[in-house]
């Protein structure tokens, strides 16, 4: 890892001497001592707006704020895109209580897409696995009439890794155990809170297999579920499940967009994305307020140092958190348009620490101008290959240049997806180094005439 | 603080050579190294019972499981002496809307002795106060048709004392707001949490005044509700609660008690004792399961070391979250029973670092002989005056000694009277100290021939 840092670390000082505008180079650096901006933009919506689950009328009014703080912000072309999508909603009774042997109440979230329990409940005896993979070698038809419970942990990671790593449980946990025949699924948070705030999130059954109850644990109660089930030995443990979510069927969702018009609009425009939407537990402060904040700061800030070259145009997407619904929606409805290069904020609001790209092979040069802009914040070059955000599917779709801005995730899986992702959360002086690094990177791109050169 | 420090530790240097038996000493040592028992109790009650609010059917498995392990562990004269009690129940509906000028829930746990709401909930404008004396300068009628927001902040101390600051704000607030018209009252919990997960405990309605809904929100909804009331200027600020407590009439409670019995049981025992009901929504791990643990720990200790000369009396009081039931009912049960000290572990499970007395002065010699014998634990002497916990009426009524075993208290309020109060918030290691610390005073106490001199 050393020799890897050594070696980038040397690549940047035989690079030209800085030659990022001096007026950018400056405002990164004012961003960094003093942007309120971002703060503002996810206080207010987290005050004003609080939860915006997708395609519910707090997305609307979600919507209706941010275009309201955008135009007030001086963006250009600011409007709404709407789409229609197929609407979950978790209702508001998510009880369990274990029966037998002992009794005593858990607390828990239902997944995104999970079923509903019969008005009164359902009881069943519930069998644990320690792992997504010993639910995989159950035999088929062995959870007939039982609960499973996934006891599958995750471990904090800076880069989320983690989330690789445990995610099955949640995203295909409960439609694998359905396809065996459990009536309902409760799995450890795919999260690494140690409050009593169980982590939601989207799961998904497959062709053919009813949705079935399916629920999320916080980790200290999946600590005692199970205990109970050890000390329980042989006898069977019961629980007992009330969920009501509902689906609502075709609702109307859409993403907001505004820009910073570039002195050539013909030119491919930089493409920063955020989503709007959270889970109705938080306010979605973490998960992705301060994205939509940082990213609209950052273009702010190269505004301010005079007009660029390219367009920085925001997207704001609807529907991230129930599947996507926001970036599909944009790839249909700009298609046939060209984007220079796309980010995405959506991992919380601690420091970026890493600078990736899909380029840094391919167009070495610009890559060490991004990553020379961004050293003098603490952000390391990295070999690895950038993805891009969940947002950016129209950039993927048109084999895109992608920066990949690497933030510290080590407490994100503690907040998001959880009630506790409030604005009290957010670090004000981590949320400036990531409007100083976005202005930095935004900046140069925005200013870059040339294409990016791209392995095809 | 130097000085006095170096005062007291002066007076332990010239103490007499420590002249405790050195097997109790041993046993203490081996408690602050490798004691399992206390983290048995707590771990046992937390998974095989959980919650046990006073005065419910949860409480009675509380007290039946107590009575095994005390059997199963070696006490003698286990038995429950039963009381009747005034009981209230927390319902399963803790709803809170901001109606306008912006929507958004708010998480909140209603207060004991709160009312219910009607069934469809209730909606009224918000006046916020900052402090409880800004709402004690209210004008007579001022809240008619008002829900009063009492945003009365608390902060962490090592020793406790931010409660004693912050508590009015609860404990008489919503009866104070009552008293001036409210219709209900939110406070901002009274604990020092970060998470979404607010703090409940009681509050009392002042005769002549109708109990109203009493809820407190949690930390960072207690600051999104502040920031709403500031943002929407001169707009009123709604608030839909629904909540739905009740109060049960007389049901019946109980202490638990145990001895270990001395070699000369017509001498004043020794009082241990702490409390088995916990609120509803932790598992009352740190409140205060731990507390048995500990006490019950210490004695077997003791005991191992050879028959103690006093007989070594736990009380596991019953319904002291409620009103302090238990410890009425045994003073009033145990009246003519001298005690020689009393002593209650109800502070959570950090580390003791201090040691309190009611005979410091008096008494100098006993004293001095207990803070020597803790003092390898990292226990401080102190010059305070112990008052002895909430289950120790009985000794306060005969002016019998005290000693309090201060524990560290900074994290006690994250944690107490809210759902995050489980079994994963315990140190294991702290835990042990405490142990260690319990069994060489409480083997001291019982080893004490003289009574204790005290000033009348």
């Amino acid at each position: 890892m050393l020799k890897t840092f050594l070696a980038a670390a040397a690549a940047l000082a035989v690079a030209p001497a800085l030659n990022a505008a001096p007026t950018l180079a400056d405002h990164a650096d004012k961003a960094a001592a003093g942007d309120t901006l971002a703060w503002d933009f996810v206080e207010g919506i987290t005050t004003e707006v609080g939860p915006r689950q997708a395609g519910t009328e707090a997305e609307v009014r979600g919507r209706a704020w941010a275009m309201k703080w955008l135009k007030a912000n001086g963006f250009a072309k600011v409007a709404e895109e709407s789409f229609m999508m197929d609407t979950w909603v978790p209702g508001d009774t998510m009880q369990a209580l274990v029966g037998a042997p002992y009794q005593q109440p858990l607390m828990l979230v239902p997944l995104g897409n999970s079923a509903a329990t019969p008005d009164d409940g359902l009881t069943a005896p519930v069998v644990r696995f320690a792992s997504y993979a010993d639910l995989e070698a159950a035999p088929a038809g062995s959870l007939m009439g039982k609960i499973a419970f996934i006891d599958h942990a995750m471990r904090p990671t800076q880069d989320g890794s983690g989330y690789g790593f445990a995610g099955p449980a949640r995203w295909t946990g409960p439609g694998l155990a359905a396809s065996k025949g459990a009536v309902a699924t409760v799995i450890r948070s795919i999260g690494t809170e140690t409050e009593r705030t169980p982590h939601t999130g989207g799961t998904a059954f497959p062709a053919g297999v009813a949705a079935t109850p399916a629920a999320a644990l916080s980790n200290p109660d999946a600590d005692n579920l199970a205990r109970i089930i050890a000390r329980a030995g042989r006898e069977p443990v019961t629980l007992w499940l009330k969920l009501n979510p509902r689906r609502l069927g075709q609702t109307e969702s859409g993403n907001v967009v505004g820009e910073i018009t570039g002195r050539d609009p013909s030119l491919p425009p930089v493409l920063l994305a955020c989503h709007l939407d959270s889970w109705w537990n938080g306010t979605g402060a973490f998960d992705d307020g301060a994205g939509c904040g940082i990213i609209a700061a950052a273009a702010r800030r190269v505004a301010e140092s005079g007009r660029p070259l390219r367009t920085i145009r925001l997207l704001f997407a609807g529907a991230e958190e129930t599947g996507l619904w926001g970036s599909k929606a944009y790839a249909a409805a700009h298609k046939g348009e060209p984007v220079f290069a796309g980010l995405e904020s959506d991992f919380g609001a601690d420091r970026v620490w890493r600078i990736e790209s899909n380029f840094t092979v391919s167009d070495p040069e610009l890559y060490r101008k991004l990553a020379q802009g961004v050293a003098r914040f603490g952000v390391a070059p990295a070999k690895d290959v950038a993805t891009g955000g969940a947002d950016l599917n129209w950039v993927r779709e048109q084999n895109g240049a992608l920066i990949d801005l690497q933030q510290d995730g080590t407490r994100y899986f503690d907040l998001h997806h959880t009630n506790n992702d409030t604005l009290d959360k957010i670090d004000k002086v981590q949320l400036r180094q990531n409007v100083a690094v976005w202005t930095a990177v935004a900046g140069i791109l925005a200013n870059h005439p040339e294409p990016i050169k791209r392995t095809p």
